[in-house]
């Protein structure tokens, strides 16, 4: 267990011990100094190889034990996460224009998405450290998730998100027993107000920027696509699309791709495509012009992504840099259009932000980003059910009719 | 594939032979002469066995294709569903006042519901009979588990729902692109009205009820249950409890519970608890009195139970009968608190129908039904995000604050 060898500050290069009291670097402070987690990939590589896995019958995210910062793993929480059904979608791939598209369905984690990687390794860590208390600032997502998995830790959870969070959500959080401060302001300002308590109070922090297991978490979701699309006999797709708020989700895709190959299942890390929305698009910006991130506002109705000053502005641009990739921004009309066509030609109702990265690949073929004859993976980071208002305004309202067939047959012939 | 020797009516007990074109007995009508689809077990048995099943990778309902009327796999739409969660419950148990409690969690299916089974086996039969459209009426998760699975398959689907429908449910068929009709009426209302509209236009007729074929899919939660508590080395329960509506459901579960003694895997069918909600509840009623089912109003917030005409009486009450279980009525208010107690106990999230069943465990141990000394399995058969309305109701408001830290403080404190 835990072949983590150090943690590594993404700024100064410091690195530290693992077993380090500090969530980031010290020297860089926690706008900058986000670490990430080195591990001894030679002594994993013995245990973890393309030969082992193929006996490997562990069927969620713990398949990837070797790969994860987890000490004991009796206190791994009881809900099932990960190894999400992968789906080859050639419908989708027609409309988006793709030759071949994948599409990955993490909205059927416990909570209902892609959060639930990292919210479980954050209540493991937590439990290690004997926290009291866990705390996370959400723009939804993962705080519905920490809410479930403290749930399962019975670990009491304190949660902050902007009040005009979609309503599924916050009734998530309620249920599952968490304490829940519904702030009166942007999701920036309830991450600065989480960040404070956590400090003041000694709660264990479960912000995915500043606490780099969070991402560790994240990342097996390109070990399990990697798995998936061999275990198919294919070849990995020349793209992987994924949408982008805070860029922790983007860089632990990166990370996860990366250790892909360093650990020879691949021989290189697909492009990988970050997708915003036109209304909060500081990372598209940034890239573009090869400039420093800009805080901006955020104007979009996908609210998982809806992050206008994103905290992990570091692994968030590497990710794209490094995968040889692409940032790419598209407007709230084209993410409700994508809601309907994951759901009508692939089966598959995700959530805005969850639908983001299929009408970023529209849009990056429309635009030559992507060529017409090369493959994508897309991540469909969260369920429909998330906010239901957004799927209205996509697909309409019902035909309303009196009880009589005369009725149906007015309508149908 | 497909070892169905004959359908039998469960009425007047006539064998047709599986090809007849007719959903239900002729003899009998659609009221009365419900099928059963019958099987040639002594060569299944050759296929499925405890000896083969500990061989087969197959993580899905698939795995049970022996034993489903399926004529060819090709028709099998992508959509993962079943292999959901079991999860032991320690907390749980100790809360309902039993010894062991278990937790499947069929939220976890493609739409959300134990539905898909159903609705995964209504769409190849639909493509097996060539059918240009399929139809089915619904409280909600039938009609959004056919809308996803009839886009999966690309076949057209009409929907009628009662216009009282949770809007999530109504969001979902809207945005898989399925016809839908909102009925200004009830749910038994709606269902008279696609009955007629399958015959007037040829509409496959997707109906759990009178389409024997849906209940085969609804099945193999007791065939996945029966494996996954084998798998862990522990007895089979005591008690399955599960809530009922038309009694499809609960009919499915008695009848995957009899193949799996049949099969030799288990030595005897455990006792199901029958659970249905106080404002309707015609099964509680019949069964209690041994008398006739008699259609009485649906006044319950548990919509998807919500069944006042149910239309599967006799495998309804067939199911509680020869498993030697008990039928149970809860409140609305033990409803709500069940779904609290599951999210906060077991960390799992149903909607009222899927919570309704760990509120009639509790019901039944004070009143003597389930001794304290016995084992539970709960089906929980929908996701809470299906129905948020109730989940506010059950679980209140979260404080909203101002972006401050002494406004934390204030309340922490």
């Amino acid at each position: 267990m835990d072949l983590v060898k150090s943690l590594q500050c993404v700024h100064c290069g410091k690195e530290y011990d693992p077993s380090v009291d500090a969530l980031y670097c010290p020297s860089c402070g926690y706008n900058d100094g986000i670490l990430n987690v080195v591990y001894d990939y030679d002594r994993i590589s013995k245990l973890f190889n393309p030969v082992s896995q193929k006996e490997c019958r562990v069927y969620s995210m713990w398949r990837y034990l070797p790969l994860l910062p987890v000490q004991d793993a009796a206190t791994i929480p009881h809900l099932q996460v990960g190894w999400t059904p992968l789906y080859q979608a050639p419908l989708l791939a027609a409309e988006l224009g793709v030759k071949t598209c994948y599409v990955k369905d993490e909205g059927r984690n416990p909570t209902a998405s892609f959060k639930d990687r990292a919210s479980s390794l954050g209540v493991i860590k937590a439990l290690e450290k004997k926290a009291a208390r866990i705390t996370c600032a959400s723009t939804g997502n993962a705080a519905s998730s920490l809410a479930g998995f403290a749930a399962a830790a019975q670990l009491p959870a304190t949660i902050f998100v902007p009040k005009t969070a979609p309503e599924a959500k916050i009734a998530q959080l309620l249920i599952y027993g968490a304490q829940v401060f519904a702030v009166d302001g942007t999701y920036d300002q309830a991450w600065e107000l989480c960040m404070e308590a956590s400090a003041e109070f000694g709660w264990y922090n479960r912000n995915c920027a500043v606490n780099p297991n969070l991402i560790e978490g994240k990342k097996t979701v390109s070990l399990e696509l990697v798995e998936q699309i061999l275990a198919l006999g294919k070849d990995m797709p020349d793209w992987i699309a994924v949408s982008v708020g805070d860029g922790c989700t983007v860089g632990g895709v990166y990370k996860g791709l990366w250790e892909m190959v360093h650990l020879g299942f691949i021989t290189k890390v697909p492009k990988i495509l970050g997708v915003q929305a036109e209304g909060c698009q500081p990372f598209v910006t940034a890239w573009k012009n090869n400039a420093p991130l800009t805080p901006c506002e955020a104007r979009t109705l996908a609210d998982s992504i809806a992050v206008g000053h994103p905290r992990n502005f570091t692994k968030g641009l590497q990710a794209i840099t490094q995968s040889a990739g692409a940032y790419i921004a598209v407007t709230d009309e084209e993410i409700l259009a994508a809601m309907k066509l994951l759901a009508r030609k692939a089966a598959v109702f995700g959530e805005p932000a969850g639908v983001a990265a299929a009408a970023g690949v529209q849009r990056a073929v429309h635009s030559g980003i992507i060529d017409k004859q090369e493959s994508v993976a897309i991540l469909v980071t969260g369920n429909g059910l998330k906010d239901i208002k957004s799927a209205v305004k996509a697909a309409g309202a019902p035909v309303v009719i009196p009880p009589s067939l005369n009725a149906v047959k007015a309508i149908v012939q």
